[in-house]
């Protein structure tokens, strides 16, 4: 059986390289389908279609993105094209469409992830953070699905109380946010589930004192090994902000100290104050 | 007149959303074209369609690319399919073909960058560097274009000496290489040449003994300010590397020491030692 971010992001066959998905609204945001829950969507039916054509590529190991319309929670179909399939690697590109127009566009870099394949270099340790009893949890999700921050009853995040101050409306020089994560319920992640949860901290920019429309332009997350059960560290990190235009960073940690996930995008930002 | 990379670059139009190219010898690496070079191309070709479709946005902000076979330099065709036109970003996508099969397939945000934007927020300088005349010049391109190292011909790389180690055999622990960086002949910097150069640098992999093999799987480019005249600053780092795989990213300055461009890359990876 699978968990609710399974069941969430199931996709069923409708034709040759055709989809349909249902855009479940609580993996949104304001009303609106979170982009890594999207992202996890186009994985699955890539994986999915090559599966069914032979080639054993299960996991997603890069996936790029183009947010092309606003999504709606709802029917969703997916369309995938498979243009190359080799040894290692599989490339897939695949659109989302609703009302027959593309919402999403993405490149698939498909393959498969050992479980016990070693590191032989890593640059970057886990953040230390205080222990999840001392960490916050992130403001209620405020509403039924569909209504509020949704997605936000469907994870635990519980954020270091150095970088929280954007709850309490406060403005800080360092714009990171960084914290205990992990699926609601004790879900455990797959490949799918680390592409959402690439996506699924609040804007970096909150603690520069951005508005909280942060719409993303482009995502790339590259998964990079199946994590060990537990928390995952998480850190989302801004790096530039010029032009209307902010690049965020992705890290996620597993309880090992092991990069499960990395992930840039770019996104229009505004700032109020 | 355009410089040598405008010329290499040029795509000319040959039908709705299809422009032909020439790829050239002297952009290439062991005879095959560079990433970056062909980032260039794909963005030369969706913003020529959109001006044609009366659109202004003459610069490409993000570019996403799955490079999906080996292409070969000579004739290669591009299609372009516009998704979306807003404001500020159009949405496009671009493959690049040869021989009737897609070599390259590309996301494309396009829009508009200002000469005098602000930066808002910037979380990192650039690496201080010795001056450029004590810095080294890169190992030189080793034969006539499509042989050896062509793209080397087409710049001027000076590595900071901390950082090429990897030129005497020597490995190190950190897989960084950092220098300053320009097109051969003075040409200066537009927002296509920014995406070549963030892919031009020697591998950071090499600093940690990895064999000359590390082809990118997917590259992502951001495209952030005009460079001011003069050298960039230059940064490639290796993340983690693991399962045969590696992430790099690639961080460029100008002279104001201002982020002009960011890129992140997956790509396979050999260690021989």
């Amino acid at each position: 059986m699978p968990g609710p971010f399974g069941a969430a992001t199931a996709v069923s066959r409708t034709g040759d390289g055709a989809y349909a998905a249902d855009l479940d609204a609580s993996y949104s945001v304001m009303g609106k389908p979170n982009g890594g829950y999207l992202l996890a969507i186009v994985a699955r039916a890539a994986t999915e279609h090559l599966a069914a054509t032979g080639v054993a590529h299960p996991h997603c190991l890069a996936a790029s993105a183009s947010f092309i319309r606003v999504p709606e929670c709802g029917p969703a179909s997916i369309a995938v094209e498979v243009h190359r399939t080799g040894t290692k690697i599989s490339h897939v590109s695949a659109h989302i469409s609703q009302e027959g127009r593309v919402v999403v566009d993405a490149l698939l870099s498909c393959g498969r992830l050992a479980s016990e394949t070693p590191v032989h270099h890593q640059d970057s340790d886990p953040p230390a953070l205080p222990p999840v009893e001392e960490c916050e949890p992130r403001v209620p999700a405020g509403g039924a699905p569909g209504k509020g921050i949704s997605i936000m009853d469907r994870v635990e995040l519980r954020i270091d109380p150095a970088t929280s101050g954007f709850a309490k409306g406060e403005v800080a020089d360092e714009a990171e946010i960084r914290g205990w994560f992990r699926l609601a319920d004790g879900e455990p992640f797959d490949a799918f589930s680390l592409l959402f949860a690439s996506d699924a901290l609040p804007p970096a920019t909150f603690q520069i004192g951005s508005s909280g429309w942060v719409p993303t332009i482009q995502l790339s997350t590259y998964v990079r090994a199946l994590p060990a059960a537990g928390w995952l560290t998480a850190r989302v990190r801004a790096r530039t902000v010029a032009g209307g235009l902010v690049d965020e960073m992705c890290e996620l940690w597993d309880v090992d100290g092991r990069v499960v996930a990395q992930a840039v995008q770019l996104a229009m930002v505004r700032f109020e104050r």
